[in-house]
């Protein structure tokens, strides 16, 4: 099938570019001997993250337990699951995964770490659990070297679990002294950081001036997106997810209507003037959405599109766009070779 | 099942408010003799379209073709698609829908009505189509009661199509002047408006004073949330969606992360302070938010949630946030009722 025959708005991949941003990070972050851990919160989809994976990855980062059950169903065998896992039920579906695929997590306080050995123990696998820390990203993550190294005394003493690194997002040249100063306070205990697990997708041509770090994770790399062009580490060209959408209004001399608003596009803005690039007429400007149409301003575009042109657009943030589909097509020039489920969207938490 | 056995995130409708919501516009806009045809947008679960219908809707309004095909496979006999809809594939689509159930749909240029004439010449029935005009709302819409006419009488002159009246979005005190205007110059074609369909759910308790309006389109007024409340047509205590999630972290005294963030609750501002206000801390400030995590300053609150503890939120805009998840909880006095999927969410444009 021609791209052409598709209804709009869908979202399609270009695979040339897909191919070459996974060839890409890969080739960098082998010459710098860092291990390539991609998130796989990006895609959502089993098939990218089985590419990722024969590209050189060592295995796969997700941000929630339904994502990695649906990675682990696909046979995915190393999974890092980036967040705190806490409640029972959710702590029996992470044994239930910890049984048949390997499985680390990560922590940022007592309370979550008590939880996980309550629900390892018993368990004949230990579970990997590395403690995560705040690099000025200021989400979650242990605020000092004393808390992260008073976190790991816990892990190595809690049943059913073991110490496996240290974790943060993103990676920054605060990632080296942090890590080196809680190296220093668990000499005395004689407890080894041997993971130091890094992540971002803007930084990461950056990855290996921090030198600590020993993998990295990045996510958005894959498709890019106006954010990664506008922070330097990705063209518009390298971008290879789009959405095409129709003009199906021109109420104005100077103002176009699409047929894809914030539920296609989400309202992501991430200090970017408006919500996406118009291949076709780049100095069009998405300047407002509604649910189902897109606000598109004319007036600095010589030609103008008319109703029932197709556009092609560059999203701001192609991981929640990704969320919003149920299918990504995979295309080569301009063939449909492959339409993906974005399987694990809408995966419980 | 009890509400708190549920896992979080998860988006709960609470039944009586829902019923309260549904009960309260039909009786305000049967007093003043207008039609309710409420927009289903909001919540794409066709249990409550019927919920409305049995109350007293004349019909219901949808936005996308796949939405207006998953509500006529559940029995809906009469829906207005209130867009453009261009292209050989979707106006197919259309007709299909036409020949079994009581379709209508707005045009706003004479490309969409030769489009949709072209596709309904052959059909035994005519397609009735509305004249889409702008009140101010800047979307879609002719700008003029002269383009107003001039459609009108393309409409009537085209084969397979009935002109049906006028639309606009959102109705308001610029409505009556338009539609006196355009009305004052078909009468010399013999041309009768007959339905003239306004919407919103912030003006709903205004409609009945656009006297020229016959029929209303309301969607979120069956959910609610922080948005109209702000507009003054809800209280906070007639929002019948929230979202639970759980403190995953707690990183210092005065922030705390949830395990939602825009893949849960969407990244739509709408002018308000926030990504939605906690009931249980009415004080904290859902202030940024991570595709998973939702970042909360606790520093006015006197008492702070702990790590592990469940917070109700309600979210800016209930009409993305119920796109964003695959079923939604109905739910009575903290049993979980009914469990609805979201049926029409990420149907086909």
């Amino acid at each position: 099938m021609h791209i052409d025959e598709l209804e709009t708005p869908f979202a399609a991949v270009d695979l040339d570019k897909l191919e070459a941003n996974i060839a890409g990070l890969q080739r960098y972050l082998d010459e710098h001997g860092i291990r390539n851990r991609p998130h796989i919160k990006t895609h959502k989809i089993p098939e990218i993250a089985h590419m990722q994976i024969e590209a050189g990855a060592v295995g796969i980062s997700c941000q929630k337990l339904g994502e990695a059950e649906v990675m682990a169903e696909a046979g995915i065998r190393d999974i890092l699951l980036t967040y705190n896992i806490i409640g029972e039920a959710k702590l029996q579906r992470l044994m239930s995964l910890a049984r048949r695929t390997r499985m680390s997590v990560t922590a940022d306080s007592e309370f979550t770490v008590r939880g996980l050995s309550a629900a390892a123990q018993g368990e004949k696998i230990e579970l990997a659990v590395l403690v995560e820390f705040d690099c000025g990203g200021q989400r979650c993550g242990v605020q000092s070297p004393q808390e992260a190294a008073a976190l790991t005394r816990l892990i190595n003493a809690s049943a059913g679990l073991r110490f496996s690194g240290l974790m943060t997002f993103p990676s920054n040249d605060q990632t080296d002294p942090f890590v080196r100063e809680t190296r220093e306070m668990l000499k005395g205990d004689g407890l080894e950081v041997e993971c130091v697990s890094g992540g971002g997708t803007p930084n990461m041509w950056q990855a290996h001036t921090a030198t600590e770090v020993t993998e990295h994770r990045a996510g958005t790399y894959v498709y890019g997106d106006r954010h990664i062009v506008k922070s330097g580490a990705m063209s518009l060209d390298d971008c290879a997810l789009t959405v095409t959408t129709t003009v199906v209004s021109r109420p104005t001399a100077d103002r176009a209507i699409l047929d894809g608003g914030s539920k296609t596009f989400s309202s992501d803005l991430l200090d970017l003037d408006g919500y996406g690039t118009i291949i076709e007429y780049p100095e069009a400007r998405m300047y407002a959405q509604s649910e189902e149409h897109g606000h598109v301003d004319l007036s600095a575009c010589k030609d103008k599109p008319q109703i029932g042109e197709r556009l092609t657009v560059i999203p701001n943030h192609c991981c929640v766009v990704s969320n919003l589909f149920n299918q990504i097509h995979g295309v080569r020039r301009g063939r449909v070779e492959v339409t993906w489920p974005v399987a694990a969207r809408g995966a419980l938490q």
